[in-house]
């Protein structure tokens, strides 16, 4: 099969890979219509994450299962799935509390590679959601985008406890960032604040339910935030970004006694202890557990109620991953669709 | 009147201090009974947080209100009265949200200085709770325990949500970990391990309803906690030192999607984002907004169903309050009393 291999800073290639098999019998194979670039996939394109050795890149995926594993017992061969880029069984305590991208015996699809025409799913049950019916193309990037981006902002506005009469603000204007702000939306915030400079973003951001547009940046933004919430601060400050300014940024913005929820994958972050004690807010982040939120996620997409696959501003056959990734890395896309 | 004046590293002076007097319409003045000395005047004793001139110390009280300012309606001369170490004015959006340690009219008591005979009250409407009565001399310890240490524990276990089928750890073994032991008791915790390696404050721990005890601290402490929670760590953690390594103790020994309560005031603490970020626990300390918890504590203590007061197991006069400091500082003594 063809997949999408990075062998150092900024050097992508699409090569033959061998195609999956089961290694578990609680495995599963999925053929995928399409893939797509993470803005996490960024860290290691850009050598702030080094790599050791070629790697197969990719955790977002979508498809119709081909072949399952002896042990997999409801997840059928021809059905269409959609899956978190962790693996989980979803049935232990750490699963069952809601935490399935930490679960006891969680697996990283980075390692595995979905930027890929296949890929192998581990703990098939666990991990994957199936869709009603096999979905209409259009359908296939909302789908996709719930495998990551999607499920990683929900979680961000839901840590955040965004909800009726809540004033939102939301730290970065990738694609988690925009769909924190739809998630936010959907959850029933009063008031969400996008906090983004580029045009086309803060657009979409407006698209998704965004009701106020900050441009300003680290302190400068956090005064604008207090300006605008009676100097008190937003209830619930979505980080979607995670540097030690997006972070500082997210903090200082929130009021006390309300919540800060990132999901920015955290690089060279150090939080002050004591400025942190006297801020006085909740603080929840991580990699987000998607698959608590596939069911609801997917039914929402199903019905038409939310279309996050707007992220998508750029469409490129597999064998283009490379400038997929270009474009993400200059800003000139938010996100990446890759058409296997 | 007489007061507790700090002069610089250990040198704690009792003298004579001016009565305070009304300032504001909105103040009042009682009379102590007893005061205390609390863990985190510890600080600048010790010279940790350095102070550049002589400092009126103390800011736990209870006390007959002597006096009221014009503005003050609900609290009246003549009542027994508790209040926070933090003035609040109950009313703004922060207090409403029950975070009164961070009012946006919050005044700190330590600035008054409460080891003395009289205290001047900010916000009294505010900031006091009335006993039903005159309490008898018994409860007293018990209703000062409220006015700081207990509020603290308490604050500490309802952030971690320490209730009903929640294994709670507690780290730190002063009179908020311990208060907080009993705070989890209280909140219907199935299992609550105190860690400590001394044997009175165990022996306190059991009694405030401690089902375990754990004396190995930093990554030897996580280590017994996982042991003990089928390798998943604590539902609950309770943070009650405020050092690097325990606030690191508190969140290793946290299961993931588990919630850390810090209530230990924060020294030198860097917390690294990226461990913090795939922790994946919930974060909530800081100052606690005691004021939300007293009128439910006053109850439990009128009516005799706890006893926090056990915390003080040093009693002086408050002539006496340098060796009062100075058997905590040595940790002769968990929490001393002075008697006005």
């Amino acid at each position: 099969m063809r997949g999408a291999v990075l062998y150092g800073p900024r050097d992508v290639r699409v090569e033959e890979r061998p195609d999956p098999t089961i290694i578990e019998p609680t495995d599963a194979i999925i053929r995928l219509p399409a893939t797509c670039v993470c803005g996490s996939d960024l860290w290691p394109y850009r050598g702030i994450e080094p790599i050791s050795a070629p790697t197969p890149m990719g955790h977002e995926y979508v498809g119709v299962v081909e072949e399952v594993g002896s042990a997999v017992k409801n997840i059928k061969p021809g059905q269409f799935v959609v899956g978190s880029f962790f693996a989980s069984d979803n049935t232990c305590p750490i699963c069952q509390a809601g935490y399935q991208s930490r679960c006891v015996h969680a697996e990283l699809m980075g390692e595995i590679g979905t930027q890929a025409q296949f890929a192998r799913i581990p703990l098939a049950d666990g991990t994957l959601v199936a869709t009603p019916n096999i979905p209409s193309d259009d359908l296939i990037p909302s789908l996709l985008a719930a495998s990551d981006v999607l499920g990683a902002g929900w979680f961000g506005a839901v840590a955040a406890e965004a909800g009726p009469g809540k004033t939102v603000a939301v730290v970065g204007d990738g694609a988690v960032g925009l769909l924190a702000v739809l998630a936010a939306k959907q959850l029933g915030a009063e008031r969400i604040i996008a906090m983004s400079r580029h045009e086309p973003r803060q657009r979409l951001a407006r698209e998704f339910g965004a009701t106020d547009i900050v441009t300003e940046r680290g302190d400068e933004g956090v005064a604008r935030i207090k300006d605008m919430t009676d100097r008190l601060g937003a209830h619930s400050v979505v980080e979607a970004v995670g540097t030690q300014e997006s972070m500082m940024q997210a903090i200082r913005s929130t009021r006390p006694g309300g919540h800060v929820g990132y999901v920015g994958v955290s690089h060279g972050v150090e939080l002050p202890g004591e400025e942190l004690f006297f801020a006085e807010v909740h603080l929840l982040g991580g990699p987000a557990p998607v698959r608590r939120f596939l069911p609801n996620l997917i039914d929402l997409i199903w019905n038409r109620k939310i279309t996050p696959g707007k992220v998508f501003d750029l469409e490129l056959p597999l064998e283009q991953a490379a400038e997929g990734y270009r474009a993400m890395d200059e800003r000139r896309a938010i996100k990446t669709l890759l058409k296997c």
